[in-house]
């Protein structure tokens, strides 16, 4: 069985694979289109999954299983996959916890003006008078109440904070003081202190956030979107801050990754960017390949209990 | 009955009290000299703590209760006190929140590496190339498991950090997988990530951590001092960062405050100077004058449950 990877992993990773499974042929590639020639005797692809096309599917004849090393899956070409009936599997699941931690380190660090403690500390400056705040019995509002919206809430609940949600239905979620839908979310927009979007982008969610909902915001409201950036329009986002309608925005993603260098994004007050870093960790791979090993013993044994398996039709 | 404030509270405090306790005569006083000449008088002197002597003690002839709104009473001229019989009452348990806070936000901003983070920001750099780790699984040693320690320890399990503590005697704590004391903590040193001092200044805590301390520490640990900066020489912190025993060292606290201009501290590679801001927060007032108004109605109304009363033979 051969199994090509369209980018390559660390070496150890590759020993660990390789003495793991010694019946198989592994194949790595840094780059999807050096391992053209070989995906038409490929049985399984593993993929970071923005680099697939229908016409690798087409070619690709013996493939019945891709794995998707990431969450993201917008760029799958669905229709080609669905037709051959590859099973798709992905890395779902891995990002909570990098993802959580990294939300409520950027509250914390806001909380506590962490950057202009930095900035007094470059030119040896002892001041105490910053307008250091706590998440102790703040209000968080978090759009997209899944796994890692759920366990930002868990976190923010350690910290005592009130914790309201969005989802699809309003159903309650554990670790969520209350939860409404996205038809419903706007009333609680002038009681949170903090924001933050951790929704994937869908026909529903795509610049679902417009002035009117910042307007609706405290002044001293911070947004933070580990999401998706089509969330909100950019040209939003900067109509918000040069009316300094809230006090901070701490955005990771964006329309076009990555930020061109002149995006005005980078020197507008009040905007931190961050270079889509929330899920990123030095234990990112070995979870998504602990998976992958998972849910290659499964294939291997010809069982079906898949982790992660992907809708084809619904494309999640 | 008189009370002095050596210490100008802002309005909105001071209308509170006078309105919750309208027999009461308040003076304000931004300095204890200013107040000299009404101390023969007071009944009551209120103090941040670090501003009396045994000669004011000595002229406050009337004077039966002394709060002090911090918890530092390293100053305090108790000798004095303990003569006199005088109460005296902190504001104890009102640091553990904000100094909980600011300690995980040190340690998810080193995790995170938001300092190379806002670096890279302010040139418009898109780079992921970051060490980013996480605290999930790390392991966290708290040289200090009272209160505060306590709730740094009870956050870090949130974050499922492996957590153990120093305390007096060694016995377990809630939240700490396991406990130590000063005499055998040092076999944890090898295995901590992060090591957190909130050990008060007492003749059992200075200078206790030495050099070998910190040849015992992992290269990529991190060290965070938030109690008093008498722990530990200066020459023996600078010593672990030019050998480059550990990876970096958070110091909030110093033998002298402010640090001075030209400490090396602030330019040295691996430390990161922060001006004792760990418990300051917008809510310390509000906490510390409720724990007084409470104190002050137990007082007129002549019973004896005040909070946070201290041993003048102990000094805690």
């Amino acid at each position: 069985m051969k199994i090509i990877f369209t980018f390559q992993p660390k070496e150890e990773f590759v020993s660990d694979l390789t003495n793991s499974f010694p019946g198989v042929e592994f194949l790595f590639y840094k780059k999807i289109n050096q391992a053209e020639s070989e995906l038409p005797d490929a049985e399984v692809i593993v993929t970071m999954g923005e680099d697939l096309t229908s016409d690798h599917i087409e070619r690709s004849k013996k493939c019945k299983w891709i794995m998707v090393t990431s969450a993201g899956l917008e760029k799958m070409p669905f229709e080609a996959i669905k037709r051959r009936g590859i099973l798709v599997t992905n890395a779902r699941g891995i990002h909570k916890i990098p993802m959580a931690e990294f939300t409520i380190g950027l509250m914390l660090q806001h909380a506590k003006q962490l950057q202009s403690v930095w900035e007094q500390e470059k030119d040896a400056v002892w001041s105490r008078r910053l307008p250091t705040t706590e998440l102790h019995e703040a209000s968080l509002l978090i759009l997209g109440a899944g796994a890692i919206g759920g366990e930002i809430a868990r976190l923010a609940n350690a910290f005592q904070m009130n914790v309201s949600g969005v989802n699809s239905t309003g159903s309650p979620g554990e670790n969520f003081d209350s939860m409404f839908t996205l038809e419903t979310f706007r009333g609680q927009l002038p009681k949170a202190d903090y924001i933050v979007s951790v929704l994937p982008s869908t026909s529903q969610t795509k610049g679902i956030l417009d002035i009117d909902h910042f307007e609706q915001m405290k002044d001293s409201a911070v947004f933070i979107n580990i999401g998706r950036g089509d969330l909100v329009e950019e040209s939003v986002l900067l109509e918000v801050m040069e009316k300094k309608l809230i006090q901070h925005m701490y955005l990771d993603v964006f329309d076009q990754e990555p930020l061109a260098e002149h995006h005005p994004f980078w020197k507008t007050e009040g905007i931190t960017v961050t270079p889509h870093l929330s899920s990123i960790t030095k234990k990112y791979m070995p979870r998504a390949l602990e998976i992958f090993k998972k849910n290659l013993s499964t294939y291997s044994n010809k069982r079906d209990n898949f982790i992660n398996v992907i809708d084809a039709e619904r494309g999640y």
